[in-house]
Formats: C-alpha cells, sequence, structure tokens
C-alpha cells in the first residue's frame, strides 16, 4: 500500500519535495493556501534543472489540514518558520493517530514546540538543501541543488525514517540520514547564520562578494555558531568553518533564502535562524557580540518591511 | 584689516560656514570644483532655517587652491574624509608660510596626517553639528542646528582661533571652544559612531526608530567608543552615554550624512568614523566587536555603491 503524505505548507519547497514523492508512488495531498484555486485545478508544474520537468497532481488539495479525507502517514510541514505562522497548529490540524511528523524547514532549536506539543508522535526532522522559486501561482522552478537530510528526534533513524528516504532516493534526489540531527542542525547554521543576514544587510551581494570582501566577519559569526552549539552540548568537527569557507568560494553567486524573502518584502526566517541561536548562547552563557549585531539590524530590517507595508495600507 | 579665509572644499558645509564668515566682514574665498561655473557667476545663495535668505558672494572662487591670489590667514578645509579625498594635497596647494589650518570635517584621529604634514603651522580642529543640504549648484539649504566647536592641536585655545569664534558668534552661530579638541572629536564619535551606520543598514529608519527598537545595539556601540576613547588616553565623562541617548530621543527625526551620502550613492566617512575608530582600537587593545561588524558591513555596503557605479559605466 502506498505511503499516504500530507503536505503542510504547500509553497515553493513543499510542492517541489511532494512532487518528488508522488513521483515515487506516494500518495501525496497538499494544503495550500494562497495558491489553493489554480492548485486544486491544475496541480503544480514542476521544472527542474536536474529532474526534468513533471505535473503534480496532489491527491487532495486543501485549504486547511482539518479538511484531510484520510490518515496521513507522514505529515510534512514545509512552511517558512517566522512569528506569522503557527506550526503547532498547522501540524495538529492534520494529524492522525500513527502520523508520523516530518517538517523540512530552516532553523535552530525549532523542534522543541513539536516536541513539546506531540509527545505521542514520532518527529522527523528535516533539512533541505535547494534553490526553489515559485514562479506564478502552481509553478514551481528547482534551480539548483536538492539534497535532503534526514533524523528522528530526539536522536537516531527509524524505520519510517528510513522508508521517506527510499522515497526520495527512488525520486532521484539525494537524501542523507542522520543520527543525530540536532547536531546537523548546528552544523547548518554555521552557513545561514552568517550569509542570511549578511546577504540583506549587505544590500544584495552574492554570497562569493560577502566572502571576497568580508571573510574575517564570515568566520567570526560561524566561529560563534560553533561556540553556541558546543555549549549545548552538540560541538561540531573543528574543520566545518574551513570547510563552508571553501565550499562557499566554489558555488555559484546564490541569493540565500532571507535575501529572497527580503526582496519581496516577506516575513524573514530571523528567529529560526538567528533567535533561537542567541536564546541558546544567553541560556548557556556564550558570548556572540556579532550574532547579536547581525539579528539587532535584521529586527529593524523587519521594522522596515513593517513599515512599508503599513504605508501601502 | 579683515582677516582673510580660504574655504577648500565649499561643498554645503563649506559654502555655509563660508557664507558665515563673509556676512560677519571677513574676506572669504572659496575652492569649489564641480559647482565652479555657477558659483563663479552667482556665488551662493543661502538659506537658512535660523538666519534667513542671503547671498554669498565669495571674493574668488577657484577650481583649485593653488589659483588663490592671496594669502589665507585661515585656510579652513570642509570636504568629506573619503579614500577619494586628498586632504593634505588639498590644503597644500592653498597654504602660506602663516596661514591657520583648519578642518570643519567628521571622525576621529583625521588630524594625524594634516599635523605630519605640516608641523610649522598653526593647526585648528573643528567640529560641526549642522544640517546643510545643497539643493542644486549654488544654492544651500541650513535645515537644522548649527553649532560648532573649535580647539587647538594638540591642545588649547589660540588667539587666532578665538578670533574665528568671533566671526562665527558675530554672524549669529553658535560656536564653543574645547580646550581639548581631540577629546571632543571622541564625544562626537559617541553618536556617529552608532547612528551613522545603523541609519544605512537599517534601510534608512530615522534615528528615533532606530533607538526605540535596538536601544540596547547603540548602547553597546557607544560603549565600545568609550573604551576605545578611554584606551587612546582620552577617558569621556560617564554621562555621555545617557545623555547622548536622551537627547536623541529628544531629536527630531534626523537623517545621518552617512545615509544621505548613501542615498546619493556617494562615498561615505567610513573610514573617518569607523576604520579610524578601529584602527585606534587595535592599537590600543581594546576589544570592540560590535564596531568590528558595522565597520564590516558598511564595507559591503560602499562595495555595492562602486558595483553600481560599475553597472552605470
Amino acid at each position: 500500500m502506498n505511503d499516504k503524505i500530507l503536505i503542510v505548507g504547500a509553497g515553493a519547497i513543499g510542492g517541489f519535495y511532494g512532487g518528488l514523492l508522488a513521483k515515487a508512488g506516494a500518495d501525496v495531498s497538499v494544503v495550500c493556501r494562497s495558491d489553493y484555486d489554480i492548485v486544486k485545478r491544475q496541480g503544480f508544474l514542476i521544472d527542474s534543472y536536474s529532474l526534468g520537468r513533471w505535473h503534480f497532481q496532489p491527491r487532495q488539495v486543501l485549504r486547511d489540514a482539518s479538511e484531510y479525507q484520510d490518515e496521513a502517514d507522514y505529515l510534512i510541514l514545509c512552511s517558512k518558520v517566522t512569528s506569522d505562522v503557527d506550526r503547532v497548529a498547522m501540524v495538529r490540524a492534520g494529524l492522525s493517530q500513527h502520523s508520523t511528523i516530518v517538517f523540512i524547514q530552516n532553523g535552530v532549536e525549532i523542534e522543541t514546540e513539536l516536541q513539546q506539543a506531540f509527545p505521542e508522535h514520532e518527529l522527523i526532522s528535516g533539512l533541505a538543501f535547494v534553490c526553489c522559486n515559485r514562479l506564478q501561482a502552481g509553478a514551481i522552478h528547482h534551480l539548483a541543488y536538492g539534497k535532503l537530510t534526514l533524523g528522528n528526534l530526539p536522536k537516531g533513524v527509524s524505520a519510517k525514517t528510513r522508508q521517506l528516504q527510499a522515497l526520495f532516493l527512488a525520486a532521484g534526489i539525494e537524501c542523507l540520514l542522520s543520527e543525530d540531527i540536532v547536531t546537523s542542525r548546528w552544523q547548518k547554521c554555521v552557513w545561514n547564520a552568517p550569509f542570511n543576514p549578511l546577504s540583506v544587510l549587505s544590500g544584495g551581494l552574492p554570497t562569493l562578494a560577502i566572502l571576497q570582501n568580508q571573510e574575517h566577519l564570515v568566520r567570526r559569526i560561524m566561529q560563534e555558531v560553533c561556540d553556541i552549539a558546543a555549549g549545548c552540548g552538540h560541538p561540531l568537527p573543528e574543520s566545518i568553518i574551513e570547510n563552508n569557507i571553501q565550499s562557499t568560494y566554489a558555488m555559484p553567486p546564490y541569493k540565500t533564502s532571507m535575501l529572497l524573502d527580503f526582496e519581496r518584502q516577506h516575513s524573514m526566517e530571523i528567529e529560526a535562524i538567528l533567535g533561537n541561536a542567541l536564546r541558546a548562547a544567553q541560556r548557556q552563557g556564550v558570548a556572540t557580540p556579532t550574532l547579536e549585531a547581525m539579528y539587532a539590524l535584521m529586527k529593524l530590517r523587519e521594522l522596515q518591511i513593517q513599515l512599508n507595508r503599513q504605508e501601502k495600507c
């Protein structure tokens, strides 16, 4: 019997990974609010740089997870992690007793609220390294990368996680397993914490230009993230900063998700990436002056977005 | 006999203070490059919020200080302090043996290159707290404030400095004397170091919004400037941070000079205000992580301006 999957928050990322799971034979439904009408009528058209073009018609297209007419084996949350999104409520609405909760989202310590709200459910934490854009309603462009990393909370890898991996692999996308996904999240934060805010604060410079001109600042932020992770009991490999620096030099010019959100004047994942890291630092008594400055500046940029919105009203 | 004054770098600030000195009866000539033609023909029209409107016709209008047909009692340098301005060369071109060099400019430790280049000349360091805009060629709008502080280098107040003060006072502008102008410069930096970069990095927020939302960050930068000043042997009064915070809350919404330069995509005084402070910190072994982050981010914004210029070429 095919796995029943409910994607909650089917924007570019959710639509893309949902489309891959459907390709692999799963029974995939989606909750999507803003593009509901078109997706209900036409599904998604996905255009991938590496996997070709395909049409993804979800089994059910829903405005709200509570309308789901089935019991999900996997409920996969793909929304952004911002203050205007109630992740717990979104998950609760679509959950059955045996559903495994998966979240493919950015940030550190974002699992806590889900662990607390759903202590009886299996939880899979997922990290995506992917560039996907929503071109228009129901149309997704997969521009680069695509790799997923999955792991159970608080640790380990379950049979259901392996089964989910198998689906992604069958669809042709790289999918790794992590026995310690919390540490993996901190590892990803080593890259996100400098480049996401710096791309916005620099006025939209690509990662390479940031690195070529302010490598010292990038390294300093990376070091602070490593210090926090170690303080939280998740020491990162010693080589991680060097590896991130070298691989970013090798990357093609890349616009971070925070920069894309900022350019569209959307909510940015400031709390998920920076705020949560800083709260962890405070809890553990780790000094993070540079990260604090980035966070404060990003809060000012967020304020600027809010003021711009009010002006338009 | 009237004082002979040569204003070098007669933009909005130089034109305004030159116009005041002429009003007070001094014999004022100007070096102004970009607006030479119009100023030569028509002089300056100055429109002040507090002192009315007046026409300022300089005695000589020059493209270069070397063309000055007289011997200046005061050579007053009013250019911006940026890497594309050779202050020493600008001063040298117009200098006579008995000329006192005055500079009315932003930044800390900007006196060093002038002291080294002109060890035989009296040097007056001047700080302006003023909002002046160039509306168009030859037209200056004085929007707010106007206060000057003058003092000799390395310390003290000379008769010539008192004489210059008398001229400004006669013209109706507030002018204070400082027995320790180097310390006064650090005091001004306590305000400039946070608000100039933050106004740019926040995306153009006025000082009040910055303060209301990130007072902690502002205080931290101010504290780092106080630490540097103390490390350099210029301890600032304990109340200075509190006073700056309170007076900024009381100020009308204010666009910093760095924000105005940024909006016009002009060179910004990043080195004069931040770079010099950081080099002093390094020299004295003072920790300044927040200021370093501001500096690094401003260098990225400067790079962005340069890239924009290249695109236009």
